[in-house]
């Protein structure tokens, strides 16, 4: 198995398909990530496809050409439906000899260049649906530095809570308003009780935010009482997409007492299309980073393996843009920059943590990493966050001012791996934009 | 639609399946409840059925007949499936047609008699599994006895928070956990500090609880931004279940802030096979009560039709069978009766409140109505509140003792609705074992 991962890693490898050589390119030969496509507008299934450079390679156009075999042949199969599912559940085996057969045809000395050349569609004229039936979506909360942050503002006593250190804490979301990319929703309204009143009042937010995540697939899952051990962990985990929590602060923090957070996030949460798979992120896992004044964790978040090599340095990246700068062509403005590496807990240990207690996991479920703020003040993850809590006005490049989101702007999130020796892997975006409320 | 309504609910009316109409029958013509089953131990396909008297009508089956027309054979259609989803989102009208064409072929002057007596099977021989796919579940907390109760032991001068009276309070659970009755589960383990200790601990739960509560089944869902009215919340439920939400409270109160509840519940939660729909509960709908001193709901919370008939009077029993118990022919011991006629919030209020953020339900998923207890003692829906948080030991009928459960203990909850000039309408029973921890 690591001689597929190198193999199928190495910096030297371009593509006959020539927009995945560029240097920024998001979708190298070496990336091969995941999506559920149809040409736009078009009554076509729904079906898997990878990206490669600006093209889509459509799997169940592949799939019967049948230039593959064997288990590739199979993992095709399972990809040729309208969700990644069965493929996901097919583990990880499964995963690498798909990757390792589609990597090969579409490198550059490719025997089969003209078969696969037959089943290449331009991005630009395709639509995504969600990758997969996400059965359960799991939020949770590994930045030290947004917890720290957030928990200030609603907490200033006491901003991280005694547990936190010793919990990869996370909480239950709701699958059914998770869209994909473009999803645009309207402003929710909830019950809000401002500082100042008696009474709530039933009103369209006004403090919308975004929370600027990474979504992890699980593939592989479970059974109940089965607990996943902290260095089987990965095998379970399909994958990475970019993942924007949208939060309405003001009915948050009325209603999300004692049971946490709930009309607050169900109104709308967005997803990237492309699933980047762990394998192809395998060259930036990085060691993961503590306090030596930070305790041990308990033995069963704790390996030598989670410690040197459990995080990922998945840089985000967020921006935004209004109506204006949409309707007067200017670019969209830089909010913050950081990265996953920062996470007090690896992805590794919330699937350890999340089946401790027996619970099953099943394939396509999904967790959100929580807010990726970094330690710096310009790496915050939150409008909450970069505006104080909404008392300091955020300068938008065009001179526009935010503290929260307004009607028509749009979020932007991108994310990237890059580092010395490694080729580039992007993950495309995630975006949306905030319609008025509908009452 | 009113004309239907009265006309099932009918007293008088006795089925040609005699043990229907026994006196305390759980499933009378009047009741037709629906389930997914197929014979036990075999490898038929797993499909609708619904219950009269001890037998379950097999809804594949009778669909082939061709006995019933219309919409009723179109929704008999929906019904052939190993999950009720497709029938549920039908929508009010279909659920109605094929229950009174179930209750015209099932009563005693039946022209039918014959051919549906070949779609029978006795319940004795069946097995059930989940009714539908829950797609997402969301745990209310709409007792404020349990609510005032169970926050006076966690937070001793603060039990019930400003919002309690305002929102009904919600958060969303796991799905992948709830099982079918007669699931059992191995005691869950987690992080646990005890109070003197400094560190916390990976130990198998010594605090483990039920929650006897109402399961309410979502039908036809509503679109993302598009609330569902109070008035119109009925419409989109297609009925109710017993419940028993498993709890681990030695886990919940070491993580449960500041984001909620997360593997202290999601170990296990168990449902009963019978659906029994909103349509057979009309008859027990009864005035929502407040007290006076009570603050008045905000609109999209408040109606008439809601104050004068909003609440069920559905009757909640609980019992325990130890292991003793089950070894020595004893009967199961009563822990305790409730009503869900005491929430403080009623079923459409959940469903108004879910979606008033344009939060999207869809057909099959549930609402668990968070646990039952009523305004005494004795009404308790949970050990935590029976034992005083575990510091009283409750004396079960063969002497034995408990505080919370221990491994080998079953627990058994019963529902049902009756009053004078209606017949009686049980919801069956759901029924697990706690199973030692398997670490």
């Amino acid at each position: 198995m690591t001689i597929t991962i190198n193999e199928t890693h190495n910096p030297e490898l371009t593509s006959w398909v020539e927009s995945a050589n560029l240097p920024f390119a998001d979708f190298p030969v070496q990336n091969l990530p995941f999506a559920i496509f149809r040409r736009e507008d078009s009554n076509e299934a729904f079906r898997a496809g990878v990206a490669i450079g600006d093209q889509v390679l459509d799997l169940a156009a592949l799939k019967k050409t049948e230039v593959f075999s064997g288990l590739a042949q199979s993992a095709l199969e399972a990809c040729n439906a309208p969700e990644l599912n069965a493929f996901m559940a097919m583990g990880k085996e499964a995963w690498s000899e798909l990757r390792l057969a589609l990597s090969k045809a579409l490198r550059s000395n490719s025997p089969f260049q003209a078969q696969l050349s037959d089943c290449l569609i331009t991005q630009r004229d395709v639509e995504y649906s969600l990758p997969c039936q996400i059965g359960d979506y799991t939020d949770f909360y590994t930045s030290i530095y947004h917890a720290t942050s957030v928990g200030r503002l609603f907490r200033p006593d006491n901003p991280l809570l005694p547990n936190y250190k010793w919990i990869p804490i996370g909480y239950h979301g709701r699958s059914s308003s998770i869209n994909i990319s473009g999803s645009d929703f309207n402003r929710p309204q909830g019950q809000l009780k401002m500082p100042d009143a008696e009474i709530p009042v039933l009103a369209p937010c006004q403090r919308l935010d975004y929370e600027m995540e990474l979504g992890i697939y699980i593939g592989k899952g479970n059974a109940s009482g089965q607990p996943i051990a902290l260095d089987q962990a990965e095998e379970h985990i399909f994958g990475m997409c970019l993942f924007n929590d949208w939060s309405a602060r003001d009915i948050q923090g009325w209603e999300y007492q004692p049971l946490g957070p709930f009309l607050s996030k169900s109104f709308a949460s967005t997803v990237s299309p492309w699933i980047i798979t762990t394998e192809a992120l395998a060259p930036f896992k990085t060691p993961w980073q503590r306090d030596v004044s930070d305790p041990q964790p308990l033995a069963y978040l704790e390996s030598t393996q989670n410690r040197n090599s459990g995080s990922y340095d998945v840089q985000l990246e967020v921006q935004l843009e209004t109506e204006k700068m949409r309707h007067e062509n200017q670019p969209a403005s830089h909010l913050s920059l950081s990265s996953f590496r920062h996470s007090y807990w690896t992805a590794a240990q919330m699937v350890a943590h999340h089946t401790v207690n027996g619970c099953n996991l099943k394939p396509g479920d999904m967790f959100g990493s929580g807010t990726q703020s970094g330690p710096s003040a310009e790496e915050a993850g939150s409008l909450l966050e970069l505006s104080h809590g909404g008392k300091q006005k955020i300068e938008l490049d065009n001179g526009e001012t935010r503290t929260f989101l307004e009607d028509g702007d749009s979020v932007i999130m991108r994310g990237w791996c890059q580092k010395e020796g490694a080729t580039r892997i992007g993950f495309g975006e995630v975006s949306a934009t905030v319609l008025p409320s509908s009452e």
